[in-house]
This record gives C-alpha cells, sequence and structure tokens, in this order.
C-alpha cells in the first residue's frame, strides 16, 4: 500500500464525512469554504489540495451521504428470502431511519435532486442516477416476484416501484418540514398497502 | 385609491413577476442580487426600495408560485360537485401542469422545504403552512365524503390526504431530475387508484 496515497486519501474521507450533514442541510449552493475550514478545522488550501472545487467535494459528500442510507437498506433486504420480504424491506427501513435521516439534514437524494436539478449538470445526474437505479432495484424485485408466483401477473412493476419511491420521497419532504415524524409513518403504510396488493 | 401606493405595488409585482421562475430554479441561496438585476433590468437601489432584502423577496416569490398553482387547482376543484370528483381534481390537476411545472423549476413548495428546512425559519413555516393547509383540506374533503356517503366509512382521512401529496410531491421530484414525464402520469395513477379504493 502506498502510504502517501493513503494519507491523502484518509484527510479526503475526513472532509467528506466532516461536511456530510452541513451539504446536507445548507445545500451545495448554501455551503461556503467558510463552513467547510470551520467544520474540518483544515485551512483552504488543505481542502483545496485534496479536491480540486467545492463542486467536487459536493459530489463525494453525495456518494457518501447516499451510500450510508444504501449499505442500511441492503443489509435489511439481503436479509430477506421472498421478494415480497425484499420490497416491504425497502418500506420498513424508512420506518427505522426517518429520525436520523430528519436529523441529518433529510434525503440526501431529494434535497439534491430538487437543488441541482436546474444548476448542476453532474449534481443532478448523479441524484438522476440514483433515482435511476433504485427504481431498477424495485421494479427488478417485482418482476421476479410475478415470475416465481409471488405477485400478481397483471402487476405493472415501474408503476408500483415509482409509486413506492415517491411515497418515501414526498414522506420524507413532509415530515421534515413540518417536524412532524407520524406523517411519514402514514405514507409509508400505504407502501406496505400497495405491496400487499400486488400479493396473490 | 393612493396613486404612490399603487405604482409601489405595480413595481414589487414586476419584481415578485420577473424574478419568480429564477428563485425556483435557483433557490433562495443560490439567486444573487444580480440575478434579480439582471431578471428586472432594475438597480440594486430599486429593488432594496421595494424590499427589505433578499429575504423578503424570496417570500413574496414562494406566496406568489404559490398562488399560481393554488388558482389552477381550485378552478378544477370548485368545478366538481362531488367530493369524490373534487379529490380526483387534486390529482388530476397535476396531469395538466406537470410539463409547466418542469419547466418552472419544479414544485415551489419541494424546493423551497427542501432548501430552507435547516437553513431558513421563515421560508420553512412558509412551506409547513403550504403542506399543512393542504392537507387539511384534502382531509376535509375526505371527511366529508365519508359523511356523506361517498366514502368508505373506514377510510383514514388524515392517511390518506398525506399519501396523495406525497405521490404528487415526489412525482415531481422524480419526474424532474429524470427529465421522464410517464414517471409523474404512472404514480399519479396510483394516487387516483388510492381514491378510488375508499370509494363506496
Amino acid at each position: 500500500m502506498n502510504k502517501s496515497y493513503t494519507k491523502a486519501d484518509r484527510t479526503r474521507n475526513f472532509i467528506i464525512e466532516s461536511t456530510a450533514v452541513i451539504f446536507n442541510k445548507k445545500g451545495y449552493a448554501g455551503t461556503s469554504l467558510s463552513d467547510l475550514t470551520k467544520a474540518t478545522g483544515l485551512t483552504k488550501g488543505s481542502i483545496y489540495g485534496n479536491f480540486e472545487n467545492k463542486e467536487e467535494v459536493a459530489v463525494a459528500v453525495f456518494d457518501y451521504n447516499c451510500s450510508r442510507v444504501a449499505n442500511l437498506t441492503s443489509q435489511e433486504v439481503n436479509r430477506a428470502i421472498t421478494c415480497y420480504d425484499k420490497l416491504m424491506a425497502y418500506v420498513r427501513v424508512y420506518q427505522t431511519i426517518i429520525k436520523e435521516t430528519m436529523n441529518r439534514g433529510g434525503c440526501p437524494v431529494l434535497n439534491t435532486a430538487t437543488e441541482s436539478d436546474d444548476t448542476n449538470g453532474l449534481l443532478k445526474k448523479r441524484a438522476a442516477n440514483v433515482v435511476l437505479n433504485w427504481e431498477g432495484d424495485l421494479t427488478a424485485i417485482i418482476k421476479k416476484g410475478v415470475l416465481k408466483g409471488e405477485f400478481k401477473t397483471n402487476t405493472d412493476p415501474r408503476k408500483t416501484a415509482l409509486s413506492i419511491i415517491a411515497l418515501i420521497e414526498g414522506g420524507i419532504m413532509i415530515s421534515k418540514v413540518t417536524g412532524d415524524v407520524t406523517a411519514m409513518k402514514h405514507i409509508l403504510s400505504t407502501a406496505e398497502s400497495l405491496i400487499n396488493q400486488i400479493k396473490r
């Protein structure tokens, strides 16, 4: 292992982890260089010695914030055996993480999508890819479930997948802005009903 | 009518209308004073002669952007006679306005909620109020529909109202960031199914 690479890598990770919540709360445009130096205790030179510019930090932070949620989700999904249980796991994980998600500034995908969709091509593409991959994962589980006879043959996989994602993302927005976590619980129970409705 | 008030009022409205799309696209933090002078053709002095600061413009623009959507919605809802048709109108209006909403920078409530929920108390409160009023309007229609025998007695009005809002807001985010209007169509058809499911 190259020692100097490892040190640079550690500094990059330290910067990413230290600024992850700030970027998610304040947004790309709202996060200043002084926010980054304050959160990390590093100088401007040290930060820009490790990243090309603020956008590169923002992109790395976005990937990090998404991977935190993805890791929690995949733990639950991989534990499930049936397609039905896997789909339910995708929904139920948000019952567990909604409070932490609210404390950490909300859903990084929702925040980044709404902020960057008209302003930052790189972040927008990143957020769009997360949404499309999420849709792809859910659609694949539903299609497999139909083939295995777990779900009804007249199920529309894409419609179901998109509706589950919309409920989760819309639910996070509502709970976050109103400060009311029960809203998300109601909305997630509708997502569970959607899954129960396609069950054979 | 006070003539000088009318002129000031006209200038304020001109500033609001000229900057409505910019604020919705770039966000509160991302919109600069030079964006405002460029969009209006007015000087900094002229803008800040009519508004206390950027936040006051942003709040007025948020109200204006929301009222545009609310006016379109209430036209459709008021035309409907039954509670079922009124609830459907709240959903179906988004089939009509999704493209324009995407072109104008997305849903102002979603954009403002996700940007301001950790950063700007005034805008956050404004966005939260719109969500709570929307929830209140839908809940009232559903409750009335239950009383009138249009909807099933075991309907959960709040859960249904929140789920419809989450689907619409999540749907706008997905369609906007992926640039795919068909996603919204699928998601709105799930909202219509929710309404059909509570129908007696």
